[in-house]
């Protein structure tokens, strides 16, 4: 049996994979403090229930991961968390891999998108982080920091001030944060519907989709950032796709078009058009992904 | 026999290679309509009389190679050549392999540098290029694009016009070319004893090094776009190491260190003091990099 581990703070979604596809989901509630130990508990329990062997356990985690080492998980707590360690101990026969929840949504679209030599996802959330993707394998790097371009720096116009340190960093303008940053930032320069106070990414998304202005140059100021963001990218690593995904990318085509717009106004000439495409995994994509990790 | 052919517009110089060493070299002398014809015959020949066989030939290209087809040689005028039907004529029993000149380049000094996971070489000469190894071997990318770094956008001061048709990219301040472009930009704005009609990139770098104010003024400001086009890469692909070669590079370690001072400002906290360094191989580069692409 192949399991694909999702982990969340408290929440773990485990999945139960055929043929890169979810066919059974078991959800294990737990605490930073028994995370993997009630995780491991619970892949057993389920082999045993269903008189399956453990073959591969993929983990996707929302940190740093080097080698099945979890170096840090910055949003859970946890930090130096050796993963063939608790793997011996639970499924010793099993092939355990593991990587950084970016990285693992960027193995499952390149896994269930159009067979493609290598793409790179760009994940825009609450940050913005990547992943890259070579001939079905994820390409982590020797600080597990490919794919942090969510601080890459980009916006020279505003240079906004990171939580990483530095500024003008992608995720400043370009994730969801970012994204009320900018209305905010513009909020009297534009006739909105939008308030001021409560607004969320997905509000300015959605007032862009219905003609707002101030969603609109919100929207616009965005899509740039990124396409200039992703035109860096191609002449870093040329791939044959990137795939948009994250909760801002929700958004849908009107924010696909503008990056499309912008990146192909900043493409070097030998990379204009290069495919760009919304993710097509949802809810499943960290489970599924994690799963053919190996 | 293991042969590595640099290939240059009029002149090709082919290195028969040991461990990672030439031993032996001869070139070819030869025009645009006769290049690969002659370069095989030579080749043969040597083969010939030193009554060795010919294992393996690699090419490193002066231009866009895509799976052993010459797409285009800017530099030389010709196009649409297929590596592989040239080498079933000549040397049909032989491995061939081929890469452009910065990937081979890059590759050259990842197998003669302490041994790296994934290394990225930047080349500074009258353009800026550059490449990517991953485990020894060359990530060219789908479109044979990646490491065309020096369209990357990075200057947002000037955004001087490049050749490629945009606008800010790297070579444009970053390059012998650019290097100039910048000096005679500032020319009235610092004490020097450069002349504004005569002076090149490596009189620029000379002067900085005895401490001319506008060289120094141009250093700084190269060495900014450097740093800040290393910390990019540096997100977008996570990599043990940096080499910095080329022409310009001969300005040795006060560019160095000063490219080292502005990666380490707008590095990523988890990537500062990733190793940067010279790049190693004087002129046999080319040679041996192409002997070891397979």
């Amino acid at each position: 049996m192949r399991f694909g581990v999702d982990v969340g703070g408290t929440t773990v979604k485990i999945g139960v994979c055929e043929d890169y596809k979810v066919v059974d989901t078991f959800v294990v509630k737990t605490t930073k403090e028994n995370l993997f130990k009630d995780v491991c508990e619970g892949v057993v329990n389920y082999a045993k229930e269903h008189n399956g062997t453990i073959d591969f356990v993929g983990f996707g985690i929302p940190g740093v991961v080097i080698d099945n080492l979890i170096v840090n998980m910055p949003n859970i707590g946890l930090t130096n968390v050796n993963l063939n360690d608790v793997a011996k101990k639970y499924f010793p026969n099993a092939k355990i891999a593991s990587t950084n929840d970016a990285n693992a949504a960027a193995l499952g679209e390149a896994l269930v998108g159009e067979k493609s030599s290598s793409s790179y996802m760009v994940t825009l959330g609450t940050g913005v982080g990547g992943g890259y993707i070579i001939d079905d394998k994820v390409i982590a790097g020797p600080h597990a920091a490919t794919g942090e371009i969510g601080h890459m720096y980009i916006d020279s116009k505003h240079e906004f001030q990171c939580n990483c340190g530095l500024k003008g960093c992608l995720e400043t303008v370009a994730s969801a944060t970012g994204i009320v940053r900018l209305a905010k930032t513009y909020y009297n320069d534009y006739k909105t519907k939008l308030s001021k106070d409560t607004m969320s990414a997905k509000d300015v998304m959605d007032a862009a989709r219905e003609g707002d202005a101030l969603g609109l140059a919100v929207l616009d100021m965005v899509a740039e950032a990124l396409g200039r963001a992703l035109s860096i990218i191609a002449v870093t690593c040329d791939v044959d796709v990137f795939y948009i995904g994250g909760g801002v990318s929700a958004a849908g085509k009107v924010l696909l078009d503008a990056i499309k717009k912008y990146y192909n106004k900043y493409a070097f000439y030998a990379l204009k058009n290069v495919r760009i495409e919304l993710a097509k995994l949802g809810n499943a994509a960290g489970m599924i992904s994690a799963a053919y990790l190996g």
